[in-house]
C-alpha cells in the first residue's frame, strides 16, 4: 500500500514514521490521539482523487485534514479500529484566481485562512471568515466544519461564504462545483452538503470564496448593563438603527471580566457598575466620524431607556484596540486562574437570559456556588457558558468524571429546552457524538445516516465521527 | 382513495371534479396542463403527514404544491402517466410566532408571501424575500424553488433567509427542524437539501424565517453607460463606497428603454446618450439626506472616470418611484410589442459583458440583425437576455420550433462558457429538463440521483420534475 500511494504523490509526500506521523495523529490540544496507516500529502487535486481511488479499491479508511486545529477531536484517527490514510492537504496551496469585479477568489482547499485574508487585503478585498486559529488552519477545514468566528454577526457562517466547490468523492470521482455565481438554481444545493460534513462525504480540495468591501473605519464602545435582558435590548436598538453596520456584540459578566483585569496585564475595564459587559463595534466604508455619530446616537437612546448603566467610546484606535483586548484576554485569564468547563451553546437570542438563568441554577443546584463565566457573541446568540473551577476547587473535586459529565449534561439540557443547540459552531467530531446520539431527534439521524449511506456506503471517509453509532449511544469522550 | 382522503382532511378538504381541480392542474400562463387524481387541502402539517403515509402505502405519487405560480412547469402534474394527488397547502396559513428579538417569523408554509412581508412590517421588520408574484405565491413554494427576486443583491436569495423548516417526508415521518439558531453545527445541513428541491424530497409544512431591520430611506438614480463594462466598473465602485446599502444595480440596454417608452403610458427616461441604462438604489436605515450624499459622491467619481455619461438623482419619493417605474414596466412593454423568448442567465459579474456579446452574436448568426433586450440584476451577475421578436417577424418566422430551440441553447451555450448558468433563479421544473441533461456534469447528476433514491426510493414525490431521465434526454418541452 505505502509503495502504491508513494507512486502516486512521490516518496516526498509519504510520511509513515512515527515521528512523521506525530504532529497528524494527535490533536493540536494533546487531547486525544489515534494511529494511521500513513500520512499523504497530494500536490494536485488529480493526485489526491488517485490516493482516494486506491484506498476505495483496497477498503482502506481515508481521514481528509487541514490545519489540524479542531477542537473536537474530528481531525485525528481514532485508536483502535483499521488505521486510515490521513490524507493532508497542505501542498495544496495555490491561490487559483481572484476576480475582484465578481468579488470572489478561487482556492486549493489547504491555503491557510490567514493567506486568503491577506490575498484578498490585497486586493482592496475582505475576506470575512475569521477566527483564532486563522494563522494555521486551512479553508477546506473551516468549510469542512462550517467555521463560525468573530464575522458571523455580520457576515455569517463560513456556510455563507462559499460559493463553489471542488470535491474528491469518495469512490475518488472528482466534482467540479467551483461555480462564482450568486444565483443558480438548477438543483439540488450539493455545495451545502460538504459544508460542515466534517470529511465525512469526501475530500474537500478547493473553493471558490466570497469577497466583501474593506471596511474602512470603525467605532467601538464599552458598555455597562445591569443583566443579560437589558444587552439584548440595546441589541435591538443597535440592529434597527445600525443594520449590517454592526459587527460585533459581545457580552460578558463581571466575574469574567474580573478575571482578566487580575490575570492579563495592563486590562482594565473602562466603565463598570452594571454587573454585565457589551462590547460593540461597528464597521463600514465610511470614515470614523460619521461612525462614533451612529454609535453616540444608540448609546444615548439606550441611555435614556436605562438599557445602558454607563458606555465609553474608543477615542482613537488605541483606545479601541484597548477595549479588544479585554475581550480577547478571555482564555489567558482563564487558563491562569483554573478549570473552564467551556459550552459551545447557541440559543435564539430572545433566550439567551433564560438560558443563562437556568443553566446557572442547573450547574449550582450540582454544586452550590459553582462560579460561573459567560462569554457570549451575544449578537449571534452565541453564548460560551464555564462553570468554572479554581484549581484548588479542581484537586479536591470528588468524583470529578461524573460530576462534569453531570454539569455539561445540565448546560446542554437547558439550551436544548430553550431550542438551542449544544455545538454552534465547532462541529461534532468525536467529542459530542454523546450529545448527537443524546439530543438529535431520530428522523434526522435517519437523514444524515442515508446520505452517508448514499456518498460513502464502505464508511471510508473519516468513519466514527460526525455520526453516532446506531445502537447504544457512546458515554466516553463527552468532556475530552 | 377518494374515501380514505376525505377520512383525513374532511370532505371539504378535497376536490376531485375536473372543474375544482383545473386551476390545480394548469400553470397560471396556461403553457402546461396535466392530471391529479384529486387536490387535497390539508389543515395540518400532521393532516398532510398522514396523508403523504397513505399515498407511501398505496405507491401514489404526491405532487406538492403553493401559490402555482411556477415559470417552469414545476407546480403542475405531468400530462400521461399515473396521476398524482396534489397536495395544496392554502389551508396552512397561520403565522405561527413572530421573535422580534430574534429576528425571526414562523410560518405554516401556505402563508402568503405579501402576507408575511406585511406581518413583519407590523413589527417594523422587513422580510426581504420579494418577487413579481408575491401577492399569490406560498412562502413553501418560494423554500421549494429558492426564488430569488429584487431583494438577493442585498439579503440573498430565499435560501439565504431561511433559518428552519418543517417538512413532511417521503414516508410521512414529519421532520420538525423549526430551529431558530443562527449558529447550529451538529450534523449535514438538511434544512438546505430541501430548499431548491421542488417538491422532489418531502412536502415544506413550516418554516422559520429570518428578518431584518425595516430601511427608513432610500436613494435611487438613473445613469446612462456607454457600455456594459462601464456599468460593471461604477457597480464596483458603489460597492466599495456603500457597501451593504447598496439594494439594486439593474441595467437595460437601449433599445429595452426605448419599448417601455413607447408602450407605457407616462414612462420617460431621464437621461440618455449612453446606450445602456442603469438603475441604482441605496437604502438604509437612516436618513435620506445622508444616503444622497453617498450616491452623489460616487456618481461624482465614476462622472470623473468618464464610467457615466450622464446621471440623475430621484429628488423626492415621487421622482424614486418614476425612476423605478421604468425598470418595472419591461413587461408590459415587451408584450405589447411581440414575442420575448426571455432567458434566466446569470454569470459572473466579471464576465457580463462578454456573455452579453457572444450571445448576441450568436443570436444573430440564426438570425442577422435580431433585436436583443437585456434586462440584467447586474448586481447578482443575473442577466434576462432576451431575443425578440416583433408580432409581425414572429408570425412569418419559418420553422419557428427549430428556431427558437436553436436561439435558446445558442444563449445557454454562451452563458455556460462563461462558467454561467441556464436557470438563475427560476428552477428547472419541467421546462429546463433538456438543459439539466445537456449540461450538467454527470458525476452531479449522479449525486442528485442517489439523494433522490435515498429520500424517495419509490420516486413519488413530483415525479418527473427537477430530474431528468437516466437515459435519452427529453428534447420537448425546452421552449414553453
Amino acid at each position: 500500500m505505502l509503495e502504491k500511494l508513494a507512486a502516486i504523490v512521490g516518496a516526498s509526500g509519504i510520511l509513515s514514521s512515527a515521528a512523521d506521523m506525530a504532529p497528524f495523529v494527535e490533536d493540536w490540544r494533546g487531547l486525544s490521539q489515534g494511529e494511521a496507516l500513513c500520512v499523504v500529502l497530494p500536490a494536485t487535486p488529480e493526485q489526491a482523487a488517485e490516493v482516494v481511488r486506491l484506498c476505495a479499491r483496497t477498503g482502506t479508511p481515508v481521514l481528509p485534514q487541514g490545519g489540524n486545529t479542531s477542537l473536537c477531536g474530528g481531525a485525528v484517527p481514532p485508536s483502535g479500529g483499521p488505521r486510515p490514510v490521513i490524507v493532508g492537504l497542505q501542498r495544496l496551496r495555490r491561490i487559483r484566481a481572484i476576480d475582484p469585479v465578481n468579488d470572489t477568489i478561487t482556492v486549493d482547499a489547504g491555503c491557510v485562512l490567514a493567506t486568503v485574508q491577506a490575498t484578498a487585503a490585497e486586493h482592496g478585498r475582505l475576506y470575512a471568515v475569521s477566527l483564532g486559529a486563522e494563522g494555521s488552519c486551512q479553508v477546506g477545514g473551516t468549510i469542512a466544519t462550517n467555521a463560525g468566528g468573530t464575522g458571523v454577526l455580520r457576515y455569517g457562517n463560513t456556510r455563507d461564504n462559499v460559493l463553489g466547490l471542488e470535491v474528491v468523492l469518495p469512490d475518488g470521482t472528482i466534482w467540479d462545483g467551483l461555480t462564482a455565481l450568486r444565483k443558480n438554481n438548477t438543483g439540488y444545493d450539493l455545495k451545502h452538503l460538504f459544508i460542515g460534513s466534517e470529511g465525512t462525504l469526501g475530500l474537500i480540495t478547493g473553493a471558490v470564496l466570497k469577497l466583501h468591501p474593506l471596511p474602512t473605519a470603525r467605532s467601538v464602545a464599552w458598555l455597562s448593563v445591569a443583566e443579560p435582558q437589558a444587552a439584548i435590548e440595546a441589541l435591538s436598538l443597535f440592529r434597527a438603527s445600525c443594520g449590517s453596520r454592526l459587527s460585533a456584540f459581545e457580552m460578558i459578566n463581571d466575574s469574567q471580566a474580573a478575571l482578566v483585569v487580575k490575570h492579563v496585564p495592563g486590562r482594565r475595564i473602562p466603565v463598570t457598575g452594571g454587573g454585565w459587559h457589551v462590547l460593540v463595534e461597528l464597521a463600514d466604508t465610511g470614515n470614523e466620524a460619521s461612525l462614533d455619530a451612529a454609535m453616540q446616537a444608540v448609546l444615548e437612546d439606550a441611555l435614556d431607556r436605562g438599557l445602558v448603566t454607563d458606555a465609553v467610546v474608543g477615542a482613537s484606535e488605541a483606545q479601541r484596540e484597548a477595549l479588544w483586548a479585554v475581550r480577547h484576554g478571555v482564555s489567558e485569564a482563564n487558563k491562569k486562574e483554573g478549570v473552564s468547563l467551556t459550552s459551545d451553546t447557541a440559543v435564539p437570542i430572545s433566550a439567551v437570559p433564560a438560558f443563562i438563568a437556568s443553566a446557572t441554577a442547573a450547574v449550582r443546584a450540582i454544586i452550590p456556588g459553582l462560579t460561573v463565566l459567560v462569554v457570549a457573541h451575544l449578537g449571534d446568540g452565541n453564548v460560551h457558558f464555564i462553570p468554572f473551577f479554581s484549581f484548588a476547587a479542581w484537586e479536591v473535586l470528588a468524583e470529578r468524571e461524573a460530576i462534569v459529565q453531570r454539569i455539561r449534561h445540565a448546560v446542554d439540557d437547558a439550551a436544548m429546552a430553550l431550542g438551542g443547540t449544544f455545538s454552534a459552531e465547532h462541529g461534532v467530531g468525536a467529542t459530542h457524538l454523546p450529545e448527537m446520539a443524546r439530543y438529535k431527534p431520530p428522523v434526522e439521524l435517519a437523514m444524515m445516516r442515508a446520505i452517508k449511506q448514499a456518498f460513502d456506503p464502505s464508511d471510508l471517509f473519516n468513519s466514527g465521527r460526525l455520526l453516532p453509532l446506531r445502537a447504544t449511544a457512546p458515554t466516553s469522550a463527552s468532556h475530552s
